[in-house]
């Protein structure tokens, strides 16, 4: 069995986008914009998806980066205020192993420049799988690249 | 409506009790111990109930301390290690309003004394409705006092 442990972390990404309070959000809410941002993204050779965006329902995502590696994030939604907040909980498992659970808070607020998206995840990090810097690091690709990249497109469409 | 706000915050609670940690465990997966020291403590005049201690199961509570004010508590668990860790999310409602969603690790060690718990909190407090310190008062007095006492009581009957 592997040796038990947890480290607790909470670390805050904070993003301005050119984009209106309205569209970030539509951005989570919206399950095709989402799919593309949140799984497409990266081009994985697998990722089966499931999500149901409301107060209780869930998201599921079953990853491979390789074909072989397999990463599953289980999420469910715990409070969604549109336009403004959402708050879920959820946890990674890579090859079986839980590696985290953690509770992420997204909040949206009107940015001279168009909105201001803040990201503050609290964690349990397990069993040595995974560390707060490298989910750190991995959520900064997800709003810094993914979601921009993501918003820049829909604004370039409009 | 309200003014929307968010206070980020984790708390620990250390205790130590004279029992093994499979017993310090078991208050928690035996459904009648869990009722008897999680939800009769405070002998409230409304109390409904239910338990489902596995990952992935559900907890419900929905209380009155005086068959007025109503106040629900939601909890999902997301990590069970036997006798030793317990991760489990949860959200609070006070009138209908959401108040917090937390994410509330339970570690128990092996202590000269018997088994050491620790309870780590971290939590996304909403709108003004509810603050760390008063969360962290409300976790002290179940771990303290409504614990310690289940078990204690336990030791008399053993």
């Amino acid at each position: 069995m592997t040796e038990r442990s947890v480290v607790h972390a909470t670390f805050v990404i904070d993003r301005v986008y050119e984009a209106t309070p309205a569209r970030v959000f539509r951005a989570f809410s919206n399950s095709e914009i989402r799919h593309r941002w949140f799984v497409r993204s990266e081009n994985w050779p697998r990722a089966e998806y499931s999500y149901d965006f409301r107060v209780g329902g869930q998201e599921r995502g079953d990853f491979s980066p390789d074909g072989k590696m397999n990463i599953i994030n289980e999420t469910t939604y715990w409070d969604i205020v549109p336009d403004a907040r959402i708050i879920f909980a959820y946890a990674m498992y890579i090859d079986g192993n839980r590696i985290s659970v953690s509770v992420a808070t997204v909040e949206i607020k009107p940015d001279p420049k168009g909105a201001k998206l803040t990201y503050t995840e609290q964690g349990a990090f397990l069993d040595g799988y995974d560390f707060p810097a490298q989910r750190e690091q991995g959520c900064r690709e997800l709003y810094d690249l993914h979601l921009a990249k993501e918003l820049a497109r829909e604004d370039a469409a409009a």
